[in-house]
């Protein structure tokens, strides 16, 4: 239990979200759903009782994090901060060598700060499981979700059903890793039924992923290798920016899952959604005998149906005639667009922003 | 000059301007057109070079009388206070005895606090030379408003082209009221070019209309008239509420004007409405270039048109897919409805009501 760590990653920016999360509060550090928890407090409350607390680090950009200090009240030396996005190697090689830095038998859990899993028991048991694996056997696991229809706005990981591990229940070799798919080809990964969706989800052995680093991505590895006596020194900030600057943006599926060897694939039924859309909040939440998905305020709906509405505590919303729109209402911004158009709100705000410029 | 008075009448409730106005915050006493100023500031304002300012009193509901002191910065004695609603005619009465007490010689003006005038210049000569009318002549002075399309919302006043009254231009004997009409009859009278809106505006000498009142409402001047010493007193108040209780509410138009022989129309092109409705306001706002009539707020509109928007001052809203529709925000309450709808916010309001009890 005392080797088991977890990194969550918190650099993301969630600018679809829009008004409710704008640059200086980003999705994972608000009540999206509604529950009272920001979705980065859920996800540390996940890990809970997985692994001592302590062992919980964070990554997030440098200037949200006293956001992560707030909302998590845990000390500033499990904040670590980037000067730049990276996307997500740099980030995991950053927290590994932090990690491995105290404990060089530690066995690393990775989790995005701001998705949310219904089925909690069944999270814990998985993740339990994947500890143990990893520790067992030199593997890069991966959580992979059954997917339920073909959404094209995922990544997909092909299991090979041949090599079940023993022992493990729903674990596979990884056969291939796959892009966002487009439509035809999502149905035809749905009914083959050995694609699952990529949760970003990953267990490993620290001294397992350096070894990774080592070979597919050498560059970031010796930077963090050589300067490993600078973390938790006075000059820690100053050396990360330093590396940062140089750094490719690369993730760690291209730049080490799609080509090492000893991936794996744990299948898990956890009721993961990656809340990458309002319409991803409307399918999680519940709708209410309207078919309105309503987060937080009351609503008073009559011939209105499959909307969302993200409201501020405590607000009424009358609302007639109005069918599958996402309305999201915040002190100084309002939103009022139709479902099926809302991968158009980033251009809006590209030019709304042009305009006040 | 100084025989010229004004009644403001200002006890309305505009409930169908919810959420913008509340019972505790009536449509009078708000900017619900974005001016910088609410409509009775408007409305005080309008009569500003016409008569004196200490001659116009307002006539309100007693838990609005410090709104109008906040807003119009008069007098207490200038504020009269109804206990109850009682309709235009006790109204017109407690006004008209309360001038007359102090000048037997006033003429008097008569106005709704809500509306909106356009042409303060035209509404200007209109009035003033309505003011001369009646102080030669013993006549009810009514401002009829030349229909531009069939509504069925305002009340008509037919006027007598046979008796147009020398000397003063478009002003015309009153043949008959009538109230709000059906369609096909509202396209006759548009189509006849002797009917007019009834504006609410009235203009008479203060003896003229209690001689009416002695006519047609006895009971309500003989009321005032007996209690004529109370007035100005510390008694006033509990005198105007036994009075008060023991009134039917009624109209001046049912109780007076429709029955009287000497009421005549100055039809007036004053850029006027009563702002009766969301409706009205869509019509009256000068809708943008995108064919949205927004009030207040920054709004960025695609695939948007025929929309009203009354927002909160710096809030930006984005739409997209909305058509037709009102859409209302305040701090605590949202409105979206079909403009098409609007008549059915008082019983939706109706419902929540009886939710919350």
């Amino acid at each position: 239990m005392r080797d088991r760590y977890v990194i969550i990653m918190a650099g993301g920016i969630g600018s679809r979200f829009w008004p409710l999360s704008r640059e200086e509060k980003p999705k994972q550090f608000l009540d999206i759903l509604g529950t009272g928890e920001t979705l980065i407090q859920q996800t540390f409350r996940r890990f809970g009782d997985i692994c001592p607390e302590e062992n919980i680090l964070v990554v997030t950009n440098a200037e949200h994090k006293s956001l992560v200090k707030e909302q998590l009240g845990i000390s500033e030396d499990r904040i670590l901060c980037e000067p730049l996005r990276r996307n997500t190697a740099p980030c995991i090689a950053y927290g590994t060598y932090k990690i491995l830095k105290e404990n060089e038998n530690a066995v690393i859990a990775v989790t995005p700060a701001d998705h949310v899993i219904d089925n909690k028991a069944e999270f814990k048991r998985v993740i339990n499981s994947g500890f143990d694996f990893t520790s067992e056997k030199e593997a890069l696991l991966t959580i992979g979700i059954k997917p339920d229809r073909p959404d094209t706005g995922y990544g997909y990981i092909q299991a090979d059903n041949d090599l079940n591990i023993n022992g493990y229940k729903d674990l596979f070799k990884v056969k291939s890793f796959k892009e966002k798919p487009e439509i035809e080809l999502a149905r035809e990964f749905l009914k083959s039924g050995d694609f699952f969706w990529n949760a970003g989800i990953f267990i490993w052995r620290a001294k397992t992923i350096i070894k990774a680093f080592e070979s597919y991505l050498p560059d970031i590895n010796l930077a963090f290798a050589e300067g490993i006596s600078r973390l938790g020194s006075e000059y820690e900030n100053e050396f990360i920016s330093d590396i940062y600057s140089s750094f490719n943006s690369i993730s760690i599926d291209y730049g080490i899952l799609e080509k090492a060897e000893n991936v794996f694939i744990q299948s898990a039924d956890i009721g993961w959604s990656d809340l990458g859309t309002w319409g991803s909040l409307y399918n999680h939440s519940k709708p209410d005998s309207s078919g309105n998905a309503v987060v937080r305020g009351n609503i008073f709906a009559h011939e209105s149906e499959g909307n969302i509405f993200s409201l501020p505590s405590g607000k009424t919303v009358l609302v007639q005639g109005l069918i599958d729109f996402i309305v999201v209402d915040t002190p100084d911004a309002l939103l009022i667009i139709k479902k099926e158009e809302e991968q158009k709100i980033k251009q809006y705000l590209g030019e709304i922003n042009s305009l006040k410029t």
